[in-house]
C-alpha cells in the first residue's frame, strides 16, 4: 500500500467491518468523508484497488465500485494508467472560502431568455387538452408527475394519527420558519444517508419545494445585486418564471454530453446558474466529475452560487444515484429537493441546504413569505423517515417506475423501431429521437394529439432547433402503468402510420 | 310604512319567515344583501322599527337590532330624530369603478415607520426569556397566541382520516396556486354568513396567513407602483417588516377612538393600508361607520386598496361580530383572515378575499412563491368547515375566552384597583391602564419580569409616549386559564408593591 494518508486507509477499516449488505455503502461514506474533511489531502494517490481490498479484507469489486462512485461524484479523479487520486474539488466547511455580503453586480449578461407559454414540469394539470376542440387526451406522456396512486394513503394516515397523540401543545404554535426541528434532523440523516450531501440540521430550511427554494433564493441573490442567473439548455423553462418573479432574468447555457459547458458559462456574466447534474433534466445526462470540478471552481472564482435542483435523485436504476453535487462544496451549493416525485407534489414539501453566507438572509425570506411550513405535515414526515417509511416507499416507486421504463423501452422497440433513447437509467422520464421516417415532426405530433396521445417535443425546453427532421421528445412514463406506457406508444405508432 | 322600496321591503320577507333562532341573522343577511345589491340605493329612508317590525311579523327588537349591526357595519347611517337610511358606503361588485394597472407611484410620504426590536404579535416564541440571565418567564401575558390546547385533535384526526379516505388520487398531484375548490366554496360560505363579507369562491386565495396575505399583496403593489403602505398607530410593527421585505416603506397613521383620523390620511400620500375595524389591534376600539365610509371615500379618491385583517372577527363576547369592512366595498378592499387565532397558527391556514382587478397578479404571485397551500390540511378544514365542527371550535374558544377576559377583569379589580380597561368586549387581549401610583413604568415593568410575569407595554406597538406616569398594557389572556391568569395578576401585584 501506498505510503501517503496510511492514517487515512485505517479510516475506513470500520466501514469494511459493516455487516456484507451494507459494507459497499459504507465504504463509500468512510471515503467520501475522508475526501471532505481533508483527512486525505487533494493530489494523495490511492491505492490499487486490489491493495486496498488486500488491507481491508473486502473484496476487489466493492473497492472498484466505491473509487468509481466517488470519481463520478467529483471527489476523487482517475486516469488510465496514471491511477486514482483526490481531486481538489471537495471544500469541506471548514475549509471553503465563504462569500459574504458580495455585493458586486453581474454585468454583461445577453439574456436569452424566453418566455414561453409551455407549461413545465409540474407547473400544470396533466390533463388539460390542448387548445379549444382538442379531443380528449387519453395517455399522457408529458414529464413531471410521479405516480400518485401511489402516494402510501394508510401508513400517511397511520403516521398523522400517531403525530397528532404526542405533539406536544406549544408544537401547533408559530412555527420556527426554518421548520420544525424533528424533521430537521430526520432529513439531515436522510439526505446525508442518501444523496451524500453535507446536511447539517442547522443549515437545513424546509420549504414548500423546489419551487419555493428557487423564489427564496432569487430574492436573497437580487439583494446582493445580481441581476440573472443562468439556466441549463435544455432545462427547464419554469425556473425563469419562478427568477422572473424576484427580479432576476434568466441566462440559457449550453450543455454538451458532459454538463454545462465551461466557456460559455464563463462568458456569460452571470454569478449564480441553477443545474440539475445528478440526472439533467429534461436531456437525462449525469455530469461528467471533470464539469462538477470545473462548475466549482467558476463559483469560487466569481464569488457566486450553485442552486442544485435534484428533483429525482432518488430514482436511478442501474446503479446507486450519483451523489449530489452539494456535498463538494456546501458553501457554493444551495442544494433543493422535495418529496413532490416520491410522495406527492399536493403536500408541498421539500427542503435547501444553505450555504452559512446565505442562511440568514434565506431564513427571514421565508420568514416573510410565510412564518414557515405547516407543522403536522412537517412531524408527519419526519415521523415517516424515522420510521423507515419513506425508504420503503422510495423503494416502492423505484420498481413501479423501473418496470414502466422497461415496458416504454420495449414498446418503443416495437413499434416505433429506430427510435433512439437517451439518458441514464434514471428518473421518471426519457428523451427518444423518433426518426425523420416517421414522418415530419408537426405531422408527427398532431396525429398522436388526434389520437389522444399527449406528447412534449424536447424542443420546448431550450433554444437548440437540430431542424433534421427527426422528433425529439421528453416522454414522462411514471404517472402510467405499464399496459397504459405499451397502448399509448402502440396508438401514436398506428396514428402516424395513417397516410 | 313608507312608499320608498316597498318591494325591497317584500325581499325581507323569507328572512322574517326564517326558524325563530335564526330569524335575528336571517334579517340582517338580507338587508345587508338589498343595500349592497343596489336594490335598497343610497338615501333611502327606512320605514321606522316599529312598522317594519308590523308589517314582516317579527318582533321589534329584532329589527332594532338589524338596523343597529348594519349602522354599525357602515350601511346604514342613522340619526336621532331624523331616522335611519341607507348609506352610501357600500359598493356592489358591479356598482364600483375597480382600478386597472394604477401605475401613479404614490408620492410625498414622510415614512415614519420604525425598525424595532420588538416581537410583535404572533412573531415569535411566547416563552423567550427577555435578555440573558433574565429569571424564567412563569406567567406570561404577551399577546398573540391562542390556547393551543383546544386545539380539537380528535376531530382533526378523525378528519384527516375521513380526507385521506375519499380523496381522489389526481388531487393530491400540483394543486391550484388559489387553493383547493373545496375549501374555497366551504370558506365562502362561512365567511359569508359569520363576517358578512362578498365572498366568491372565484375571488378568494387560500394561503397561509395574514403575513403572507401582506407580502403578496405588497409585492403586487409594489409592482404597480406604490412605495409605502399605510398602517394604524398604535398598530402592529410586523406589518412593517412584511411591507419591508416587498421593498415597500410604512408610514404610521394616527388612531382616535373612532378610527382612523381621515385628515393625516389624506396627508400621508400613500394608496394603500392596512386596518383592523372590526377590532382594532390593540387598542380594541371598533371603528365608527363614518371612518369606515370615509376610508372607503378616501380609497376611491386616489385608486388606493385597503387590507382588512380580520385577525380575531370571530370573537366578541357582548354581541354579534360587527362585519367586515370589505362588504361595503369588495373592489377596494382586500381582507384577509385565518385559523391562527381559532385554531392553530403552526397550520399556517388563512383566506384573501381579492378585488378583481388584483386578483390575476395575487394568484401569479401566489405561484411563484410557493405554487399553492399543501393540499390535505386544505381538504381537512373544507370538511371541518362543511361538518359544522368549524363553528363548534369557535363556539368553544369563545367560551373559554370570555371566562379569561373575566377573570383578568376581576384580578385587575382585585388586586390593581383602580386600572382602567379598555376595547370592546372582544378578542384575545384587553388594554389596561395602570395607574401612576403603582410605580413609575420601568419599575413596574421590571419588577413583573423579576417576578417572572412577561408584560408588553403598549408602546411597543406605536409611537404615542404618554408621558403621563401611567403603565399602559397590551395584557393577552386567551392562552391562560383563568387560574394562571388571577395568579399572574395577584404576582404583579405583590410585585410593585414591595417597597
Amino acid at each position: 500500500m501506498s505510503s501517503h494518508g496510511q492514517a487515512a486507509w485505517e479510516l475506513l477499516l470500520p466501514a469494511a467491518a459493516a455487516p456484507a449488505r451494507r459494507r459497499g455503502r459504507a465504504l463509500q461514506e468512510a471515503l467520501r468523508e475522508a475526501v471532505r474533511s481533508g483527512r486525505l489531502a487533494a493530489g494523495t494517490r490511492l491505492p490499487s484497488t486490489r491493495a486496498l481490498a488486500a488491507d481491508l479484507g473486502v473484496s476487489r469489486g466493492l473497492v472498484t465500485e466505491a473509487y468509481e462512485q466517488l470519481t463520478a461524484e467529483g471527489y476523487l479523479r482517475s486516469d488510465r494508467g496514471a491511477g486514482t487520486w483526490v481531486g481538489d474539488a471537495a471544500r469541506g466547511r471548514t475549509g471553503g472560502t465563504p462569500a459574504r455580503g458580495g455585493g458586486t453586480v453581474a454585468q454583461g449578461t445577453d439574456p436569452v431568455t424566453r418566455a414561453r407559454g409551455a407549461v413545465a414540469r409540474g407547473a400544470g394539470p396533466a390533463t388539460r387538452a390542448r387548445g379549444s376542440g382538442a379531443p380528449a387526451v387519453r395517455v399522457d406522456f408529458r414529464p413531471g408527475t410521479p405516480d400518485l396512486s401511489l402516494f402510501p394513503r394508510a401508513a400517511w394516515s397511520a403516521a398523522q394519527r400517531a403525530v397528532l397523540s404526542r405533539l406536544p401543545h406549544p408544537a401547533l404554535g408559530y412555527p420556527d420558519p426554518r421548520g420544525v426541528p424533528e424533521l430537521r434532523e430526520a432529513l439531515a440523516g436522510m439526505l446525508t444517508r442518501r444523496r451524500g450531501v453535507v446536511a447539517d440540521p442547522e443549515r437545513l430550511v424546509v420549504c414548500s419545494g423546489v419551487a419555493q427554494a428557487s423564489t427564496l433564493l432569487g430574492f436573497v441573490l437580487r439583494a446582493r445585486g445580481l441581476d440573472a442567473v443562468g439556466i441549463e439548455d435544455p432545462g427547464s423553462p419554469e425556473h425563469g418564471r419562478l427568477f422572473a418573479s424576484t427580479g432576476l432574468d434568466t441566462v440559457w447555457l449550453p450543455l454538451d454530453e458532459e454538463g454545462l459547458r465551461t466557456e460559455p458559462l464563463a462568458a456569460s456574466g452571470v454569478r449564480a446558474v441553477v443545474v440539475t447534474p445528478s440526472h439533467q433534466f429534461p436531456s437525462g445526462i449525469i455530469w461528467s466529475a471533470e464539469r462538477r470540478a470545473a462548475l466549482l471552481d467558476w463559483a469560487r472564482a466569481v464569488d457566486g452560487y450553485v442552486l442544485e435542483d435534484d428533483y429525482d435523485g432518488d430514482f436511478r436504476y442501474d446503479r446507486a444515484p450519483v451523489g449530489a453535487l452539494q456535498g463538494l462544496d456546501p458553501e457554493r451549493v444551495v442544494y433543493a429537493g422535495s418529496v413532490s416525485k416520491s410522495l406527492a407534489p399536493g403536500l408541498r414539501l421539500g427542503w435547501m441546504l444553505v450555504p452559512e453566507a446565505l442562511l440568514a438572509e434565506v431564513v427571514e425570506r421565508k420568514r416573510t413569505m410565510d412564518l414557515g411550513n405547516p407543522v403536522l405535515d412537517q412531524a408527519v414526515l419526519a415521523e415517516f423517515v424515522t420510521r423507515g417509511a419513506y425508504d420503503r416507499q422510495l423503494r416502492r416507486c423505484q420498481r413501479a417506475y423501473r418496470e414502466r421504463r422497461d415496458a416504454l423501452l420495449s414498446a418503443l422497440a416495437e413499434h416505433l423501431p429506430g427510435t433512439g433513447v437517451s439518458g441514464i437509467a434514471a428518473g421518471l422520464h426519457v428523451i427518444a429521437r423518433v426518426p425523420g421516417r416517421y414522418g415530419p415532426p408537426e405531422r408527427f405530433l398532431a396525429r398522436s394529439a388526434e389520437a389522444g396521445v399527449a406528447l412534449r417535443p424536447l424542443e420546448e425546453y431550450g433554444t437548440a432547433r437540430p431542424g433534421d427532421g427527426d422528433v425529439r421528445l421528453v416522454i414522462g412514463y411514471a404517472h402510467l402503468s405499464p399496459s397504459v406506457v405499451t397502448a399509448g406508444i402502440r396508438r401514436v405508432a398506428e396514428a402516424v402510420a395513417r397516410g
